[in-house]
């Protein structure tokens, strides 16, 4: 019978057995101490020369050994208890050690840091690491937060095709697959025009997926695959009903993490949101007369954030609201999507935003066009072809409501909480354009 | 202000505004009622004739126009009640009309059964049937108590990718993707190989994301693209501690359906499904023998059950044990993938298992190899290029424990506990051979 590692606090006197990897090897010849983790944590184990079979198992072992250690609970005497580990009091006396799998030597040591490359090239190995599984145990929790949220408000969640007929929106960026009988299809870059379908039938929808760019960025934020967070609500009056609801997920997100990822933050030496009751909001023009009269850099005439006056916005959100983030709101018509909403009272300019994170864009969403006539109407002006979205324009022809929504990048907004200065340590098998899992040989 | 339909109950004798969609409208000449549905459910609306401006509106809209009513809540006369209906006491009477968006007329009737190419066709359309709305809630449910029955047993979710690096498998059916700089690159045609790796560093891990299969299948149980809900678990002594998650898992599922989907059973005539304490289990030898004995077929020297094979036993264990399901074990090494774990015990036969319900496969699983040399020579007989796995193989280099896990489509899965016939009919937007939302011209 296997005990946990976090359960062992509850045993103490008490003979248990334990299954997981060697950690830490200290022999110090008479004694030799094991650190061993499982699932649950890490203990120390220690073996007396006295268990002349143990001691010469424990003698053989080395890091990434997978073994099974019975032996008995010990509180460690007060001069030897570590107050910064949870489990720093005890230590294993061990009886049996059995080998289940032995480990190759390590090309590296994992208590080291790593370059990004040898980091990757290893995943299988370095995804082990406190760093990498306190990342990825961020990321997750993230995803079920941002679940339990949108089920509590009533959300449905579908799960959206990343198989498409066609490349749509005609932008660049879009992976051709070979389909059935020499039929071409794509990959999705987004569930939008899904989701706005399903608005249709379910009213507030979500999805959670991987969405696909074809894009030969190499920068620290790009990827060519990654999880897409996506929702879209109906019956909404503009996009500050949107806007509510992202707020209130990250209120949501962020308390999440607070009850669930303290370690984890701890010791990637993270700081939890500041994000105060409501999110502050500017029009983007607004945004730029700012940056102007603060900084004296005429941007008035761009049509959209550049990643530096996005840095510049999130520094004086921080500092004039307490707030790690801001809505920048109202881009130009000609810069948005066919299915933007414009804004009755400001014509040339969409109901869309940008919500911005600690620097960065963490999601875009806003209104979208629900009437039929207009929707053929700007998909003209992109000079976009109707016929090709007839499926995805049936929803409109048959009634739509006023609705909206966001999409966010997964990995982004887990870099962003974790001040991670690479989205790819937040990517479990990033894939960029010179690597799927390994780098591709030319 | 909106008050969502399910809630009207607590405002009979008060005004209120609705929102949604017209779903059925009878026109009695002086009244006209209105059946108005929103995500929450369905109420009857009237307007009278001394409401003359709403009177006009209400001649005009027609089904699945998106209006907004105000009204006041009226307790129906008694021998008006419709006690089927959970909103059957109540009746809206309009005192406004306000149409948010027109419709195009219905190419067909909606509350008419409909074929499955044409229902396909109109998907933005169709997916608005109570038939379409119930099985994907049900559907939704599903992932729900998939996850929250997971997280509660410690799984860690993680996000597998979907585009990968090599067929490596070598199996018919995968889809090639084109990736950057003329590379190629292929659809995961499951997350099998990532979810190993992910058992190294998070012990149990779990998934849920879309999966590819270029197969010219042309059946009521096959998709090119579907959801699959994996799981992967270390430290296991065997596959009967991966067929005791599944068991439970079951359990689970079927109580939160129980708990959550009570109507929409209702709607699509279904049943729970019946599972015993205990999922009866026999190795394929076994239940060849059964079926020798009992039908006096044999098929005793088949590597696999036939579709035939697994009605049959699926009724054998409903009537023998009263349950809906059954796991058949031990499949003849040279029909199992590479990574599937060898019985000591009976060699030549792997610690794997199908679980059938209800008639058909829902998921495979069971023990795979963790020790590197036999994953090797496994590899090697069945002829495969262990350098195209080498980043895999990292995994069980560097120490993996006894693991074991299973994969089941989502839509199966929803197909089998509402009893459809075609597993489309659980799939969003089915991809099929000659369709991807419209049917694929030639």
């Amino acid at each position: 019978m296997r005990t946990y590692i976090k359960d062992l606090k509850g045993h103490v006197g008490k003979n248990i057995n334990i299954a997981g990897w060697v950690d830490v090897r200290r022999d110090h010849g008479k004694l030799i101490f094991v650190d061993i983790r499982d699932v649950t944590g890490k203990v120390q184990t220690v073996v007396h020369p006295d268990q002349s079979e143990a001691h010469a198992q424990a003698e053989k072992i080395r890091p990434e050994w997978v073994v099974e250690i019975s032996g008995k609970v010990n509180k460690r005497p007060d001069k030897m208890v570590n107050p910064d580990h949870p489990l720093g009091d005890i230590e294993i006396s061990i009886e049996k050690i059995t080998v289940i799998s032995a480990a190759a030597e390590l090309p590296f040591d994992l208590q080291e840091k790593l370059n990004i490359d040898t980091y990757l090239d290893h995943l299988p190995l370095t995804l082990r690491t406190p760093r990498a599984k306190a990342i990825f145990t961020v990321e997750s929790k993230i995803v079920q937060a941002y679940r339990e949220f949108l089920v509590g408000e009533g959300f449905t969640e579908f799960q959206s095709p990343k198989i498409v007929g066609g490349d749509a929106e005609g932008g660049a960026g879009v992976f051709r697959v070979n389909y059935i009988d020499d039929h071409d299809a794509y990959l999705a870059t987004s569930p939008q025009l899904y989701k706005q379908i399903m608005v249709g039938a379910f009213e507030k929808v979500f999805a959670i997926g991987n969405v696909f760019r074809a894009e030969k960025h190499h920068t620290t934020r790009h990827l060519l695959e990654y999880t897409s967070l996506d929702f879209e609500m109906g019956f909404i009056k503009n996009h500050l009903d949107v806007m509510n609801v992202v707020t209130k997920l990250m209120h949501y997100t962020n308390d999440f993490l607070q009850k669930n990822c303290v370690d984890e933050f701890k010791l990637l030496d993270a700081e939890f949101a500041k994000i105060p009751e409501e999110i502050p909001y500017m029009k983007l023009r607004e945004a730029q007369e700012l940056i102007k009269k603060e900084t004296g850099e005429d941007c008035t005439k761009e049509k959209d954030l550049t990643p530096e006056h996005e840095r510049w916005l999130s520094a004086y959100a921080l500092k004039k609201f307490d707030s790690d983030f801001i809505f920048i709101t109202h881009f130009p018509i000609e810069k948005t999507a066919f299915y933007a909403y414009e804004d009755e009272n400001d014509p040339g300019y969409t109901n869309y935003f940008d919500l911005l994170f600690r620097g960065v864009e963490l999601n875009s969403g806003g209104q979208r066009v629900h009437d039929y006539e207009t929707l053929m109407k700007r998909m003209e002006q992109k000079g976009l072809d109707p016929e090709k979205f007839s499926f995805y324009l049936q929803a409109f022809k048959y009634g739509m409501p006023p609705h909206g929504g966001i999409g966010m990048g997964l990995e982004r907004m887990t870099a962003r909480f974790l001040n991670l200065s690479n989205v790819k340590e937040a990517t479990l098998f990033p894939r960029e354009i010179n690597r799927i899992d390994k780098l591709l040989s030319t």
